[in-house]
């Protein structure tokens, strides 16, 4: 880690925060906000923390044009002993470098960002709702700002956090939801960015997303983009299905994002010797196992929901209903032990969490 | 067209011109720009002309997170005699339009744009360069601006137009160039965004093009995502080949985006009565030709180099010259009646050409 401080510029003004039962996802924003500049021959610099305020940005900035960005999601969680808590954020970093490295986009200090991540949050700890469920959700991201309207990879960029409380994803407690297979339209494919987290394959999802919405669907099941026949990811998050006993997700192939609750939970079900199978998964297999009665539940993992129980799967006019439309064993019990370490209810055996202190140190 | 007027606000300042042999492309922005909000409920609105300057965006505007974008680019020439010409405009308006589709961003009305994009032309018409080969080229783009980090279609739009002074293409005349198949990484694919023009599918490009680059080639020539056999464009050009007599095209098929002089291309050869095929046309059976000795000729089409000549492709180890290296006739009498017809020096058999006058009115 290089040896640089994170000036502060303190905001003249606090803003009035939103009152617990009225939070959403991603609209309201704390006081200050953490920027840092890329150039060339600098190289990252300037870490500041200033107040949260609009960006001054020229209109020729090549990211308003050829979409060279990537971003992360992480949470910050109050413990009833008012410790705050980070989730394995060490994941987001490696996973932003590596949406960095495909996107042509120069690698930033992990460590350090994770330090200057712990030293905001600590800043506007304030923002943090306590109630059941909610976060202060997190989100790193960095956009390429050189004022040059060629096809090329950017020589400025600035990497950016900004701060959102956000309430509880379930408002009466983890319910499933209706999930549609999506036949025509593709988010990526193999050689493509799937597996960066960048705002073109974000971009390439609405459609599907809008179309499904209109037919009563929460999201998309998203089948590969050479054969339309593999699972892929659901939505914004990746996927698990229990078959007879055991527990099965796609295989990372490229095109499918590597979610940190993803592997929290193949390390969780491991731990609970329960078998996991990462491999292709074809959703004739899956279709076939429901007819045998076997598909025993499903479900999608991602930072914003932890779990999200699939009650109905529709594919080609065929509806499947998977544990009589209601939130499985497993599912619950990954839900209720991933939360619980997040907030400090349950012990951490992985040592995954990480706190957030005055000092605000990294865990070496 | 709705009723619409732009107001216009004059810059205070007018900003040096560079000089003609110092124009590069894209790094230098005229006086003023076009700008129009959408918002929900008052739809597109306030259009108008203001001095070029840095947007003021909130750093959770959608369009730094999901890449919600589109944008379009044509060229002014002015002729000879003075006049003011824009070359088919009405397609990129149209195929604005078609992005959007895709990208859930609302339509715009086109010919009211077109109006705007031809009133901030004449505004700015002592930036156009007169130097042979040098041209205004003309950036229209939307970005999504709602302050929401949630993944759906954004409420909030700005729809700006922007110009820029650029140099010409090919400083010592038409040139071959050496492009590179590309096997690993792709650009999209069916059921993608490759149709539209949309920030993401550049950003999905910049990997493989800095590859090529390092090992000394120009561009790269883009295969099919699903198979890896098709050819589909050359960079951000579509591509043409020569073999025995007749000139072939990849047919579009939902991953390759319409160009503008591609369909110009097309209408122009069939106007001289040589034979057009738009097919699916297999890497293989280009290099079988090649082998054949009936692959007399190779070029890219696309606003910027209008024709860009193969002169090497280079595909799994081996080389092919193309015409020795050389400038193909064909090209060549491409390139000099498509310029001519742009430059206002040939007649302009189609009516592809689209005068901006003091009254900016849209041709019936
Ligand atoms: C496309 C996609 N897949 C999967 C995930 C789940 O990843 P994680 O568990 O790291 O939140 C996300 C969300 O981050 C995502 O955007
Ligand atoms: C991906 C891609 N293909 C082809 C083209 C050529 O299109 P046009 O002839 O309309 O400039 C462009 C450039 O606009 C492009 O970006």
């Amino acid at each position: 880690m290089e040896e640089w401080t994170v000036k502060v510029n303190h905001s003249a003004v606090k803003k009035e925060k939103p009152k617990t039962d009225q939070l959403e996802f991603g609209r309201v924003f704390t006081d200050h906000m953490f920027i840092m500049d890329y150039s060339v021959p600098l190289g990252w610099h300037d870490p500041r923390i200033v107040p949260y305020e609009p960006l001054t940005i020229d209109p020729s900035a090549m990211t308003f044009h050829y979409g060279q960005s990537v971003f992360e999601g992480l949470k910050a969680y109050y413990t009833p002993e008012g410790d705050i808590h980070l989730f394995r954020p060490e994941k987001n970093l490696q996973r932003l470098n590596r949406s960095n490295d495909r996107l042509c986009i120069p690698p930033i200090d992990e460590a350090f960002i994770l330090q200057a991540i712990k030293q905001l949050v600590y800043l506007d700890k304030e923002w943090i709702p306590t109630a059941e469920g909610t976060s202060l959700y997190i989100r790193p991201f960095i956009i390429s700002t050189e004022p040059f309207i060629g096809v090329a990879p950017s020589h400025q960029y600035k990497l950016i956090v900004i701060l959102s409380p956000v309430g509880a994803y379930y408002k009466e407690g983890i319910n499933p939801v209706k999930i549609a297979v999506e036949n025509q339209y593709v988010r990526t494919v193999k050689g493509g960015t799937g597996e960066a987290k960048t705002g073109g394959n974000y971009a390439a999802s609405l459609k599907a997303q809008e179309l499904c919405a209109q037919k009563g669907f929460t999201q998309v099941l998203w089948l590969d983009g050479l054969e339309k026949k593999y699972i892929e990811e659901v939505g914004s998050m990746n996927v698990f299905f229990k078959i007879n006993g055991k527990v099965y997700t796609p295989a990372l192939n490229g095109s499918i994002l590597e979610g940190v609750t993803r592997n929290s939970v193949i390390q969780m079900l491991q731990y609970w010797n329960i078998p996991v199978i990462e491999e292709k998964l074809a959703i004739d297999d899956l279709y076939q196992a429901y007819l045998d009665e076997t598909l025993e539940e499903a479900f999608g993992t991602g930072t914003a929901a932890v779990i999200s129980p699939i009650g109905q799967l529709s594919w080609e006019n065929k509806d499947l209903y998977i544990n009589e439309g209601k939130t499985g064993k497993i599912s619950k019990a990954l839900y209720d032990t991933l939360t619980g370490i997040q907030y400090g209810r349950e012990k951490d055996p992985f040592d995954w969490i990480e706190k957030v202190t005055k000092k605000n140190t990294v865990k070496q």
